[in-house]
């Protein structure tokens, strides 16, 4: 039984107002439902099994199983594709159906033809096929105009032959396709009578539905382990096609056609294409927070109960860590950073779906362009603090923290390729400061509310600062968007005369894309907190809310994300020091009067932390022995088969002294 | 072959002036003579197999007889205990031999007396025992005075009683004694006739020597897999004492004795006891700059390598990306970070040793305190700058560094236990401001140099900041060194001002140690490039250095570890501009002129990297489909065991149709 000195750890989710506030009530309810199949079902059990010593190929079986078995929950109980994809990342390790909605059958939906959705989807709905996307190839990632798998027109045969014509075309990391699935979306370059309308979906069969075997002229590689040990359950593909026919009828057609003849007919609006990135960031920014708030959980549970050195030499016993500043100034920004990318990305990715669905039906791209460059600033933003933050969750926590139980690498390791795939967080947050640059040119920051900054770059001096001589004026909303929108001000004329000098400005726009991404998290945190505290009767969970928001916008101040941000903002050195008395003050309060409050409305199960430092009915170092000793397959004697060995090793040194001697060998 | 715009990587160690300067003439000799005795012996291959998709017991195995294989080495050509350990370090894992030189021995000929050296001090260097050192408990790390295991001296049968009383006194992360050790230095609390005198080393046997298995009372677990996949060849342990009885003999009795009748000998200098941490932090001050080096190498020949989109779309081919401000500001800074930690840590090192072979004998512990800070300093700064640059390096290759073959992953997982192993950084970053304190209190700071900054804080106003006026003035040591200066008297201010008005410093705090770090590291690289300056005739390579020293002084100030560190430094914004540009011009110089005769220096070879991205016969795109898809033990039909199971799941929603139909299931 946990002792008085350890927070309650919930084996089942708990609803309260707040609760539903953080996860959405609908959310809230999923998860419930998951958590409930998953608890009671053997086959997603965490706790009997030790996964990070298991051979690859065996970790990945057990995901196969994992799987099947969630694709019969889902037939069986009518589960939605959100649903679904929510239970996905419930496992430990990503699961080979995870593109199945998440890339094939959106793409399906957005790129196909009515005629062929009503022959693909409900394939897909029911997995009598496994689908996968392929884009990306050896050679080009973010650089999808650099793609060289043809797909070249045969009218004869009314076929299209797809084909990889060099080596740096193979299809590289293609989700669930180096075992798994049946049949993928291929990006290839469409080829007519020798020209070259740039590049298209093939529907493209390239396992035999009976067998699981190869089709013929696909070749196909699983593309061998990632680094940490990340997504085990994921059998990413090498893909290479050498001369594969599909029918005309397979290329996607919603948006452009082959006609029998050849004739090809154009899409309407070019903008469709930039559909698949950004439904997947859009669900990245509504993900990632979560991927924070469970190390997060995990470390707060941990430094509540480890205790270590005495703050004053009086005290009778150790300090808990969790009282030390050195925690607390990880923690609780790190608690209100993930809180504003779930509460504010939750919302951006519901404004996108909104906005998708009528949009398949109306084919009004007007606003796609928007929902790019929000998706983009999200995805660049929130993997950006997620990964560092897992980091400093383990290093907080000494070093158990390395502890492979403890489950922040696992949580590293499934996280933070996010900073790389779906674009690299460096090239594709380029397309930031593309967007400020181009507004500011054009005069047209009034057409997007988070670009209102720049027209105080046009009148610099028009506006006075708002009063700033005491440290509780850093609480108010307008000191924070103020210094906020002076310091993008002032990134955003550094970048402007960057560029105009003809400087290459890939390093320094990064910092820029993350302080545009901070006004856009305050933003929307703001506006949140604003409509909460006007609900009659105020909730009881308000202040908590409240104090998260202040930690959030001081720290992204005080403690900004690249050293330049630090001294982009012009603040005399009175400012600066009340900001930092502010911020301390403001995580200290949060510390003290609602960090409990807000970790138990969050209420992740231990099911849900799957780490050895936050059980519900051990302490951490009893399922650090335990687990961590006793569990271990190399226990005891179990490595008895090497014992010999060893032994023979320690008599070595008499040998080899023989031998130099020139006495015999024994 | 290699094409002609990949930069050659070698296959073997290639000796000029500038290499032996940048690995010292000793080091490299002892490289040379370890990669050729690896690279010409199947136990050592790294090609052949693929390491990260192995059962974690099989990669252990692998390691335990590559330990078999370096005794049999280190005996026959009689290496010396450096050699072995830079052995050790060329391997891809660790092995469990490595605490036998590292902290075993290094123990026994600091803490035993010359009898007991004489007695084990042989069996160790021959292996006729395998050593290790029990000191970190589940309750208890940095805080050494906490640890709980106890050894009470019974005095009739002269012999102490070891004993593990609770759950948290559990001996954790002791290194190689999971399933290997023989032998252990335990640090136990010491207790004679009810009372208490402190922390003492018991040399305990835990093993039997001709069986392996355990000695009576002595229980120990295999510690389970690390994060990341790291140390797979270290077999940590987690032992208990059951009332194990060790004769009085085996107390290390160098410092302090318990005579036959109980009376207790108190040590001449407590300080000794510093003496192991300093030992291993040493060389660990030594070793982390290398450990960044090789990725950095990497990623400079992958970034050489790959090309993606164009600078300028006039541009017939796309740019390679290292031409990219985006990969240069984030790559050249830390290979001149990682130069100035293996120089400047070299010296360190090298300090320490020889002090601490004249000290053995003298027992003079007069400079040990100062050590003990330098190595504290050194251990926080570099492993810091490492843990953080491994993780830059996988991240500016794009997705292809998320590949575990790339080698990152590994990397990284190796070398980032550091930063709360030895210390957890935040803890024992402390002590540095904590002397900073004390000399400034004192007013002793002329009694270390590296402390010279303080006299600046008490004389605030008397020294007239040096012209800085122009972007070259910041390539001025006297500029850089003001800046530094000023930046750390700043901090300490702060941080005197903190601590009086009651403050938690340990957040703050950190900040000032890296900035101390900053300090110290550049003292050491500016003295040591104007030694190189000063040789007649001056080496050719005098320029590279330069340009090194020149982007690691600059980049440490234009984009500082923490935030905090950019608005301790004030400078106007003249200034600040200036900085920005002379950092940009020092990157964009060494990037044109010196980075290949740098990388050609190091000249790390294929064997060393152990990347599929550098490869010497093969391209990334080669390596990266031939090893990590062709070589993937779940490619082709390797899998087919469960191809069954996956068309039966294709049918699956049949089955669930019809039941839900009420018709008998098939």
């Amino acid at each position: 039984m946990p002792r008085p000195d350890q927070r309650h750890i919930p084996k089942e989710p708990i609803e309260t107002p707040f609760t539903l506030f953080l996860w959405g009530a609908e959310k809230f309810a999923r998860r419930k439902a998951i958590l409930a199949a998953f608890t009671s079902n053997p086959i997603f059990s965490k706790k009997d099994i030790v996964l990070p010593s298991l051979a690859r190929k065996d970790a990945w079986t057990r995901s196969a199983l994992q799987a099947r078995e969630l694709i019969r929950l889902k037939l069986t109980h009518n589960w939605s594709h959100t649903q679904f994809l929510d239970a996905v990342r419930e496992t430990d390790n990503f699961l080979p159906v995870q593109p199945q909605f998440r890339i094939f059958l959106s793409n399906l939906e957005r790129q196909a033809s009515d005629e062929q959705k009503a022959e693909w989807i409900p394939k897909a709905e029911r997995f009598e096929i496994f689908g996968s996307y392929a884009q990306t190839e050896l050679g080009h990632g973010s650089n999808v105009r650099g793609i060289e798998t043809t797909a070249t027109f045969d009218r004869e045969a009314d076929e299209f032959v797809i084909d990889s014509p060099t080596l740096s075309s193979t299809k590289y990391w293609i989700g669930a396709t180096g075992v798994w699935a049946t049949h993928s979306l291929v990006v290839a370059r469409l080829i007519i009578d020798g020209k070259e309308y740039g590049n298209h979906l093939f529907f493209t069969q390239i396992r035999d539905l009976d067998t699981q075997r190869l089709m013929p002229g696909v070749e196909i590689y699983e593309l061998g382990p990632k680094a940490f040990q990340g997504m085990l359950g994921t059998d990413n593909g090498a893909m290479q096609f050498h001369h594969v026919r599909v029918p005309r009828s397979q290329m996607l057609a919603r948006n452009a056609q082959v006609l029998q003849d050849g004739t090809y007919v154009k899409p309407k609006n070019e903008l469709h294409s930039y559909g698949s990135m950004v439904t997947v960031r859009a669900i990245m920014a509504e993900c990632t927070g979560w991927d924070l708030l469970k190390p997060v959980a995990v470390a707060y549970h941990y430094t509540s109960y480890r205790k270590q050195f005495k703050k004053a030499p009086s005290q009778a016993a150790e300090t808990t860590v969790i009282d030390y500043a050195s925690v607390q100034h990880r923690l609780i920004p790190l608690l209100a950073q993930a809180t504003a990318l779930v509460l504010v990305g939750q919302r951006i990715k519901q404004a996108y779906d909104d906005y998708s669905s009528a949009n398949i039906r109306t084919g009004d791209f007007s606003q796609l362009e928007d929902f790019h460059l929000q998706t983009v600033g999200a995805k660049v933003y929130s993997t950006e603090i997620t990964a560092h933050g897992i980091e400093t969750c383990r290093i907080m926590c000494g070093g158990h923290g390395y502890h492979a139980l403890a489950g922040f690498g696992r949580m590293y390791g499934n996280a933070v390729n996010a900073l790389t795939y779906e674009g690299d967080n460096y090239v594709i947050g380029k397309q930031v400061p593309r967007a400020i640059l181009k507004h500011w040119r054009n005069k047209t920051e009034s057409s997007l509310p988070t670009l209102s900054y720049l027209s105080k770059l046009r009148n610099r001096n028009s506006l006075s600062p708002p009063k700033l001589t005491a440290q509780s004026d850093w609480l108010r909303p307008e000191v924070q968007r103020w210094a906020l929108e002076e310091r993008l001000v002032s990134l955003v004329s550094q970048h402007i005369a960057d560029t105009e000098a003809g400087h290459d400005t890939s390093y320094s726009s990064h910092a820029l894309t993350m302080a545009h991404g901070d006004m856009v998290y305050w933003n929307g945190f703001e506006a949140l907190l604003r409509d909460l505290e006007k609900r009659r009767p105020k909730p009881a969970f308000t202040e908590a809310v409240r104090a998260l928001f202040d930690v959030f916008s001081l720290s992204v101040l005080q403690k900004p994300h690249h050293a330049t941000l630090a001294t982009a903002l012009p603040l005399s050195s009175v400012q600066r020091g009340l900001l930092r008395q502010a911020e301390r003050s403001a995580i200290e309060a949060l510390a003290s009067e609602h960090l409990e409050e807000i970790m138990t409305a969050y209420g992740f199960t231990e099911y849900e932390m799957d780490s050895a430092l936050a059980r519900a009915e051990k302490e951490p170092y009893e399922a650090l022995f335990e687990e961590g000793g006793k569990g271990s397959e190399m226990s005891g004697n179990r490595m008895e088969h090497l014992f010999g060995m060893m032994v023979d090793t320690r008599r070595m040194w008499r040998r080899i002294e023989e031998e130099k001697a020139g006495r015999p060998k024994l």
